[in-house]
């Protein structure tokens, strides 16, 4: 079994390559929910779906999030009674909430939910959320303290940050330890490593279970050049004292990584990762076009066939 | 002030005549929420729905429910996620219920998140619940016993009724038995007796204090030629052990009524209802144009103006 975490889109673009190269049930993703925020009383997943919705072929090719050709009817309407829609979500997309929070009321976990929701979209990987519980990404701005997406989608990242934090002290989902002692690869995504990977890592005894495993594990840096590809990982690192650059990933992984893809122009920083350590791989890490991605896929599956 | 007891399509209709001839700061409308169901977690009150979107001119003009307009995406999705959707509800429409729904969920109360939806939609009239507790339509048929929207909606009201019931025991909301006794006219809208004036009078008190009113009660038959207008009011009134027909609905109401609205079509049972001590007016009460319905709501006010 191969085991990724996993953020939105940077992860779900690797993943439509990896579904090409392993067997949707060799796969199993853990997911990052730090990101999670509830609008009109419905729990959103956006990092979840923005995997779910990608590897079902049916995300919105140029945001990234939400099913394509999405309408957004409702939240027009919702504009009439007074709600703020800052945070778009189509009309097909809120069926997705629904059925989570309904399914949720009635006493299923969200990883229950969230297996169904795979399932139901015709999927065959398994997508585990990091924690059942209720664990938030907050980024602190001057004195005041907001929601990650708050910051990353109402405000746009504008805000200066000072730090991040994460709210709640929560366990890990069903199967999230055991599929990180028992996987054949691990691979972190090419995910903000503060608060997709980060988020992720701060869910007591994942962080442990990583360095404890005997599985290799490749990570691949969401950094190329010292800016991030999308989203503001570059930022965010630098805000919690960490290098916006692959040697910054590599530290912040240091821990338990074995070995780091870096993109080609940032091939001068082999020696300096290969000294903490880990393997660098220098290879095209950009995903533009499908060969793109099964290229990256390939490159990185091939570390864990020796 | 002016009260009407409403149910939907039918009430809908002559109100869009009454705030032609009343101001609808002067009307207070006591709505039926026997039909009220959930849908996917959200509170869904088809009848004031219907009322508040045909007043706010916004309502479907052929089904008579719904937007004008809407579309149906977001159902469309729910299919996928294994949801039975018999109960058409449009996106637009879905942003109401969300609205209700998180409302409630916040611990106001349904009248409360009512007046807000009233507001929203820039309508003045005062539209009430008849109450804020529990109280379901069931329909017995057969051996078994269902919602009265799985009766009306989803089996089209095919199954053979052999009796109606409410469920739950229901307090009238607030301001329902105030506005009953300081009305200056009362008007039983032209909806099924059973199911949704029934529905409203199965409320504890208010039968009461319709008899004690000393405001002219005045009501329009929703039944005509000895059949209903819309919807299966003559099946109900029969499976009630009720004549379908003008005289049956003023026996109904015999208690509290004051003066029934009959049809042309029926003049001949003019006499008859004067012997049960009701007023009988015989116009026409089918309501095509907006003509049809402004005259009607003159007819019935021109009762309270003596």
């Amino acid at each position: 079994m191969i085991v990724a975490l996993a953020g939105g889109v940077g992860a779900a673009r690797f993943f439509e390559g990896l579904i090409r190269v392993v067997p949707q049930r060799r796969i199993t993703v853990i997911g990052n929910v730090g990101d999670d925020i509830e609008f009109y009383g419905l729990h959103v997943s956006p990092d979840l779906d923005i995997v779910t919705y990608t590897l079902a072929g049916m995300v919105d090719p140029v945001r990234g999030w939400g099913f394509k050709g999405d309408t957004f009817y409702c939240q027009k309407m919702l504009q009439r009674y007074g709600y703020r829609t800052w945070f778009n979500i189509g009309d097909r997309d809120l069926a997705t909430h629904l059925y989570r929070t309904e399914q949720m009321h009635r006493g299923k976990t969200l990883s229950v939910a969230t297996a169904s929701i795979v399932s139901r979209l015709g999927l065959d990987v398994t997508l585990l959320p990091s924690t059942d519980d209720l664990l938030q990404t907050y980024v602190l701005s001057g004195r005041s303290r907001m929601h990650f997406q708050e910051y990353m989608v109402r405000r746009q990242t504008k805000p200066k940050v000072k730090s991040v934090l994460f709210k709640g002290s929560a366990r890990p989902a069903p199967h999230v330890i055991q599929s990180i002692s028992e996987a054949s690869g691990i691979i972190i995504c090419p995910s903000n490593p503060i608060v997709s990977i980060g988020a992720i890592l701060a869910v007591k005894g994942i962080r442990a279970a990583l360095r404890q495993t005997k599985a290799r594990i490749l990570a691949i840096s969401p950094i190329v050049g010292g800016k991030t590809v999308k989203g503001p990982a570059d930022k965010l690192m630098k805000a919690s004292g960490i290098e916006a650059s692959a040697i910054g990933v590599a530290k912040y992984y240091k821990d338990f990584l074995d070995v780091l893809i870096i993109d080609k122009i940032d091939a001068q920083l082999a020696p300096q990762i290969r000294s903490l350590g880990i393997k660098p791989i220098v290879t095209q890490t950009l995903m533009k076009t499908m060969t793109d991605k099964v290229h990256l896929a390939q490159r990185a599956i091939s570390e864990f066939r020796r």
